[in-house]
C-alpha cells in the first residue's frame, strides 16, 4: 500500500514532537515535512531529543511547504484561523490542533477568545473526538481537535449527559493539570524553582476550555447548561486528572452507573473503564498513561447522598492532542482506528 | 519565668517531630518527655534528623511518664480514647492531635469512626481551631485539634457560612493532599515508585474529615447542611490545598465578599488573605507555607454566574495539626498567640 | 512463523512487569505463563496497571509452570541459585534477571554475596551485554543479565578500556538512580515523606555492581583494575545517570576519543552517542529514556588536564534489566535484535 | 542596644530573598533599603511571597540608597566590580555575594571569569567563610561570600587537607544541584517541562568554583593542587551534595578520620557531623537543610583500598549563600555568631 504523506505546521512545539514520535511509527504514513520557523534547517531532534537515532528529517520553512495528502497544524491560538484558506491548498485533509475551529458558534467564539478572522470557515470543521463525532469524522476534511483538558472533561461526563442522568447546571469540574499543557515557550511561571511543587490556582473560574464541553455536552440537554470548571497546576509535566463532582437525578447505584458507562463506551478502543477494588491504582491515575492515547474513567457514588464523583485521566499531550490527531486521521483515511497509537504505557514511573 | 512543663505522647511521628520542632524553640517550655513504643531510649533525632544538634533528649515510654503541666498526645485514631482517663492524671491539661475527641455528637462519631470507648468525655473537649473557638479554649483544659483537611476547609469556607452567603447544601470542596497526611508508616500506596508523580483519588466521597466540617459550618445554617468533599493525593509531602465552589445566594461583587472575609479574619494573625493581582503567586500556595502556621485564603468570582471558588492552603503537619496544637497551648497558658510560630516559611522552595 | 512460547518466573516485580509490557508487543513471542506467589490467580493487571485492557493473563503458580521455550526469571539474590537445576528441566533456554549467575568466579561472587549454592553452574551463564558479547548469547542457551548499573558503567567505559585509553585503577563512578531500582518492596527508606526529593548517599562504597564491572573489563587489561564506584539515591523513578572521571595516558583530543567511540559502537542498535553542542540536552538524560532500550554516552574533556569524563544514561529497568533479557532472547533465537524494543522515549517527560 | 541599618543590592534575587527572610527576623538588624531595578517602588513581597505580612518594605532603585551600617550585594558576576568604590562610600562595611572579589589572584581571576575591572579591590576582600577565615572576617569591613558549590565542597574536605591525609591532585568532587543555583531568570533549560526530573550534566569539566576551591586549599599543600569537579543539576530546587571521591596517603581507619574531623570542626556551630549507623538518613541530607545554615557532612572508607568518600550537603541559598552573609556579618559587628539562623530544618519535607 502506498503510504500518505503528511506535513507538520509548528512541528518544533510539544504537539509537533508527539505527532513526529507517532507517525514514525505509524505504517502508513511518510513525514514529507515539518515546519518550524524558529529551527529552519536544523534536525528535529534539537527540539525533540527523544527522536535521536530514528530519523533525519529537518525542519522546513513553512513558506516552503509542498503538496501533501494531509495537513497537521499545531500553532498558538489566533494563528491558524489566517492562513487557513492558504493551508487549504496544500492539502484535502486538514487536523488543527488549535483552539481556532473547534467552537462552531462565531458568538461563542467572540466571547471566549475575540475576533475570529474567518467566521465562514466555523461550521466546516468537525471537532475531533471520535467518541461523539465518529462518522463526521470519517465523512470530512477538516477536523479541529479538541482542548486537553475538555476531551478528558467530555470524555468523562459523556455518558450521564447522553442518558440524561445529572442535573446540567450542576456540574463541578476540577481540573489538575501539569506543565506541558502551558506549551514549550519558558516564563516566570514555569521557571523551575517556581512551577516545582506547586499546587497553583491558575484559573479558578473563566477556564476558556468550558466553552467546548459546554458545546459537546449541551446537545443531551433540554435545558441551558452550566458547566463549573476549576483548574489547579500541579508537580506533573504530562497528564491531566477531572474530578467531577454531580448530583444524580433519580437514585441510581453504583452499579446502574457502571452499566451505564459501559453501554455508552462498549466498542471504544482508547477508552478503559476503571473499577478495581483493591491494588493502588483504585482510581484512573495519569501518570499511567504517559504517551498512551488512552481515557481512563472511574467512578464513586457518595453513600450519603445522590451525589456522584467521576473522575477522568489522559495523557494531555496525546489523546488531548497529538494522539486524537492522529486517531481522527485514521478515519478520515479509512485506516484501523487504533494504527499508531498502542503504546500500553509504563509502570513504574 | 518559669517554664511550663510539656510531654508528648506518641512522639515519633511526624506531628510529635513537628512539636518537638517548634516546641525547643519555644521560648516558656521545656519539653519534659517524648514516648516512642518503637523507639524508647533512641535519641529523638533517630525519627526526627532535623533537630540533630539542637537536643540530646532521648524517647522514653509511655509507661514512664511523669507528671507535667500539658500533655500533648499523638497517636492513630482510636488509641488515645482508650487511656484518656490515665493521661488525665498525668497532666491537668492536655492537647489531643487526634480524631477521638473532634465532634462532639455519638452518633455522629459512630457513624463515621465505629464504637467510641469514652464517650462521656466527647463534650469536654474543645475544638481546636483558635479562629472559631478563642475563648472557649483560653477557658478549658481539654482541646482536640481538628483534622488537617477540617482546618483548612473550615477555615477557606468560615466566612461565608458566618456570613449566610451561600447555599449550605450546595458545596463541593477538592482537596489535594500530600503524602505526609497518610502518617509516617510505610505501605505499597506510599512506596516511592507507586505514590510518586500520582494524582491519586483516594477518596472521591466519605473523606472523614467531612463530619467535622459539617460540625463546625452548621451551627451557622438554619437548615441542613451538606458539605461535598473529595479528596486527592498529588506529588508533595507537605501542604493542602482545598479549592471550594459554592454559589453565593445574593449578587455580591468579588469586592464584596473580600470586605467580608477581611472584616471576619481582621485581627487574626495567623490568616492571610492573598489577593494579588500580579505575580506568580497570586493565590495561595502550599509549598510557600511548609513550616509555618499560616492559612493562606484567595478567592475568584465567577463572571458568567453566582459561582464563587474559595481557595485555602495550610502546611498540614503545622497549621493543620502541631502549630495548631501550640497556637492552642498559648492560649492555654495566657502566653503570646504567635510565640513559637513566627517562622515565615522559604522562597524558592 | 510459529511464536515461541515464554514464560516468567517473579513476574509480578518490577523487571516482571517490563518483561511481560515488552513481550506482550513482541511480533514472535506468546507468554505461556507467568508467574507470583502473592498474586497467583489474579490478573497480570492487578500488579500492572498499565496493562488493562491489553492482556487477560493471570499470574500462575511457579509449582503449575509447563514447558515451555524460554524462561525467564526475575526473583531476588539468592533465589534462583536454588532452583535452577528444576528451572533447567521447564525450558532450554533460561534468562536469569537476578545477579546469582553473573559472575564466573567462585571466590569473587562469594566476597560480594556470600555462599552460593550451584557454583557448578557460574560458568555457563554468559553474561548478558549484548554489545560485549553478542556472539556468545547466540550460540548459548544461558544468559545471566548485568545488573542495571553495571550495564550502565560498563557501556560507558568499554571503549576506554577496550583501547587502553586510560589508568585502569583510577576510575570513579559516581552513580545516581531512581527509586525503582530498589525493586517493589516498601520499607521506611523508600516512603514517599522519606524518599521524595533525596540525594540520599546510600552506597558511597562497597556497591556491589563494582565485581560485575571489573569482572568485564579487567580483560581488557593487563594489570589490575580497581573501580570506584559510589552510588546515591535521587529523586527520580527510574533511570541511572552515571557520572565518570578518569585519566587519560596519552593527550587525546576530545574528537580523538569521539572517534573511538564511534568506532567501538558503530553498528550497535542500542547505543547513542550524544554530542550535541547546542540545546538543553547536550548530555544523555535517563529521563528521556523512560521505557526505551537506549544507552545514550557522552562526555568531555577537561581543558586543563587529562582527565576525562564520560556520562551514560539508560532505563534500569528496560536496557538495565527487561529490554537487555528481550535482546539476549532475540539473539538466542535467530530473531531481528531490535524486535519488540521500537519504542523511542517521551518528550516532554 | 541600637540597631545596625542593612542596606541589601539586588534584592529581588533569591539569595535577596533569602537575606531579607533572614535579617527580618534578625534581632539587631534594621532593614533599610533593598534595591531592585525590575520592582523598584513594589512591595518585596512581589518578589518573595513568602513574607507576606510580615513588612511591608518595598523595593527603592539603587540610585536612591543612602547611608547605611552595612550593605549586602547580590549582583550578577561582572556588575558589582564596576560599582564597588561608589558601594564602598554608602557603607564602610560590605558584603558582596558575587564571585567578584572571590579570588585574590588577578591572573587566576582572569583564566575564569574573564578581565577585572578592579583589581586593586581583590586583595581587599576575604573569603567569607567564617571556618576558615573567622578571625580575619572578624577584622575586615570587605567580605566576598563563597560561591555555593565551593563552600561546601571546601567544607567537606577541608579537614583532609589541613591534615595532608590526601593526595592534592586526586580528588574528584562530584556536585549535586537544585535549581534554585541558576538563578531566579526564566530560560528555556529552566523551564519546568524540560527541567523537572533530569539529571543533567550540566558541567562534566570546568565548573568555575573550582577556582575557589583550589584557592582556599592549596594553601594547606606543598605540592601542586587539581581538584577535578563535575557538576550535575537534579530535580531539587533548594540544595546541594558534593560526593568526593579521595584517596589516603596513609591507612588510616574509618575512625581516625572521624576523630580528625571532629578535631577541626569541634566549636563549630554550623558543621554537622553525621555519623549514624541506623535510620534512613545516614548520610547528610540537603533536603533536611532546606532554610538552615548547616554544612551537613559524612564519610565511608573503602573496605578494600584507601579510598575515602566524603559527603556534604547544604542549603545553597543559606550556608551557601545569604546565611553565610549573615554569618559573616554577625562576626564583623562582635554581634553572637549564631543570631538570627537558628532555622532548624524540616522533616518530613
Amino acid at each position: 500500500m502506498k503510504k500518505i504523506s503528511v506535513s507538520i505546521i509548528g512541528a518544533s512545539g510539544y504537539a509537533g514532537g508527539e505527532l513526529l514520535r507517532i507517525l514514525l511509527n505509524h505504517p502508513n504514513v511518510e513525514i514529507a515535512q515539518a515546519t518550524s520557523r524558529k529551527f529552519a534547517k536544523f534536525p528535529v531532534t534539537v527540539a525533540h531529543p527523544n527522536l535521536r537515532g530514528l530519523t533525519n528529517l529537518k525542519f522546513s520553512k513553512v513558506e516552503d511547504l509542498k503538496k501533501c495528502d494531509i495537513l497537521f497544524i499545531g500553532l498558538p491560538n489566533g494563528v491558524s484561523q489566517k492562513n487557513m484558506d492558504g493551508y487549504m491548498k496544500i492539502a484535502p485533509k486538514i487536523i488543527d490542533l488549535g483552539a481556532d475551529f473547534r467552537l462552531n458558534n462565531l458568538e461563542n467564539y467572540e466571547n471566549w477568545y475575540g475576533k475570529h478572522e474567518m467566521p465562514e470557515l466555523l461550521q466546516k470543521f468537525i471537532y475531533g473526538i471520535a467518541e461523539l463525532h465518529r462518522e463526521k469524522i470519517r465523512n470530512t476534511n477538516y477536523v479541529a481537535c479538541a482542548g486537553c483538558e475538555a476531551t478528558c472533561s467530555i470524555l468523562t461526563l459523556y455518558p450521564l449527559f447522553k442518558n440524561n442522568l445529572i442535573y446540567p447546571q450542576n456540574v463541578f469540574i476540577d481540573a489538575k493539570l501539569g506543565s506541558s499543557a502551558a506549551g514549550g515557550k519558558p516564563s516566570l511561571s514555569t521557571h523551575h524553582p517556581e512551577r516545582s511543587g506547586v499546587v497553583r490556582s491558575y484559573m479558578p473560574t473563566m477556564h476558556r476550555h468550558t466553552a467546548e464541553i459546554e458545546q459537546e455536552l449541551k446537545t443531551f440537554s433540554d435545558t441551558n447548561i452550566q458547566v463549573n470548571v476549576s483548574a489547579t497546576a500541579i508537580e506533573m509535566v504530562r497528564g491531566i486528572l477531572v474530578t467531577c463532582q454531580t448530583f444524580l437525578k433519580e437514585d441510581l447505584s453504583e452499579l446502574d452507573i457502571w452499566q451505564i458507562y459501559r453501554r455508552t463506551y462498549e466498542n471504544e478502543p482508547f477508552i478503559r473503564l476503571i473499577n478495581d477494588k483493591v491494588g493502588v491504582y483504585r482510581f484512573p491515575e495519569p501518570k499511567l498513561l504517559s504517551g498512551t492515547n488512552f481515557c481512563d474513567i472511574g467512578l464513586q457514588k457518595d453513600k450519603r447522598s445522590n451525589r456522584l464523583v467521576v473522575v477522568g485521566a489522559i495523557d494531555n499531550l496525546v489523546k488531548g492532542t497529538a494522539g486524537q490527531a492522529v486517531q481522527a486521521m485514521n478515519l478520515m483515511f479509512g485506516f484501523d482506528e487504533e494504527l499508531g497509537l498502542g503504546f500500553p504505557g509504563l509502570h513504574p514511573i
